[in-house]
């Protein structure tokens, strides 16, 4: 085997710990949490499913790298849950991911590591209509999975309808249609009593 | 939200239950076994990263399509093992993974059905250098886990050297370098001891 594919089957064998970093949200029928690799099967799926709602022409495949990839840093640098303020966007959690990013993406073959890693920071930087896109649907997947889910995440950690819609606001970004839809989840999700209406006070 | 999109989310919440379909091989770390919707990040992550290796031209958006959601008539109709020789290719699961197909893609806009339910009969017929390349990583990455985990399914299912390479003899077809790739893990396999030779003897 040449040193080529053993560094890309080097890369494959550790990113599997992708399957054992847990993310806040459950799956659709609340039985568990979910993992990385599992959502980021979900998102690209989706991402074919409905690109078609991109808020202009998109490169699909350059979407797909993107996102079968965006979390890969957490592997080291772990879930940040989206409503945690105070570790979200803060500099110590930008330094780990980036850290992260050198060494998982390093394992591969030089020209591949540098694929990679620009597509993760096309991604966090979300100024390109690719990264709009894989970031609505990113934000969509989560949604519905705590809607399905009557509840999840949000009354595991009490989010309420205000944090939902405003950390997701840049969903409209990258596909309006589908902020309308995560905001008729929001809706139903409050309507059914199992998402804190803003007022403070239970649907 | 319209009834196009309404449909698309629907399925986006279906196929969420790929996440509790178990497959015999682990995770390289030995802990639990995988299931589907991890296994189809993992494949098509390697699709992007092996695709160089194909025997010829192909095109890798089309191979991602596939390898997406080659895995979710087993929401219905259940894993079957790669070395189940009685199970796999029988009629009855033939039928029962085809209504599958069609009650599952169904869930989708008619267009996107056929989309999906035509590259799954492609991934199926084996017959396109595109369905060929899907095919050899598909095959490829259960025998890097079982190998990393140092046994994993071949050991609880008794798998000898012999089944290991005559069942994932079309890898070569795909992929040749990943073919070789592949016999190296099994030759190291042997050596190590913890895939049993074809002359019945353990290593």
């Amino acid at each position: 085997m040449d040193d080529r594919l053993r560094r890309q089957l080097a890369f494959l064998v550790e990113v599997d710990r992708a399957k054992q970093v847990l993310r806040q949200n459950p799956l659709a029928d609340g039985s568990r949490r979910e993992n990385d690799a599992e959502h980021m099967w979900h998102l690209a799926l989706a991402v074919l499913v409905l690109a078609e709602h991109a808020s202009g022409p998109v490169d699909v495949a350059n979407v797909l790298r993107m996102v079968l990839i965006h979390d890969l840093v957490e592997i080291d640098a772990g879930d940040t849950f989206t409503y945690d303020e105070s570790r979200r966007d803060s500099a110590a959690v930008m330094a780990a991911e980036r850290a992260a990013a050198a060494r998982i993406f390093g394992l591969l073959p030089h020209d591949q590591a540098t694929l990679f890693r620009d597509a993760w920071e096309e991604f966090e930087a979300r100024a390109t209509p690719d990264a709009r896109l894989a970031a609505a649907v990113d934000r969509l997947l989560p949604v519905l999975l705590n809607h399905a889910a009557h509840g999840g995440a949000w009354t595991a950690h009490d989010v309420d309808e205000a944090a939902v819609r405003s950390r997701n606001a840049h969903v409209a970004d990258g596909a309006p249609a589908l902020w309308d839809a995560l905001s008729s989840l929001v809706d139903d999700a409050v309507r059914q009593g199992f998402l804190r209406r803003d007022d403070g006070k239970r649907a």
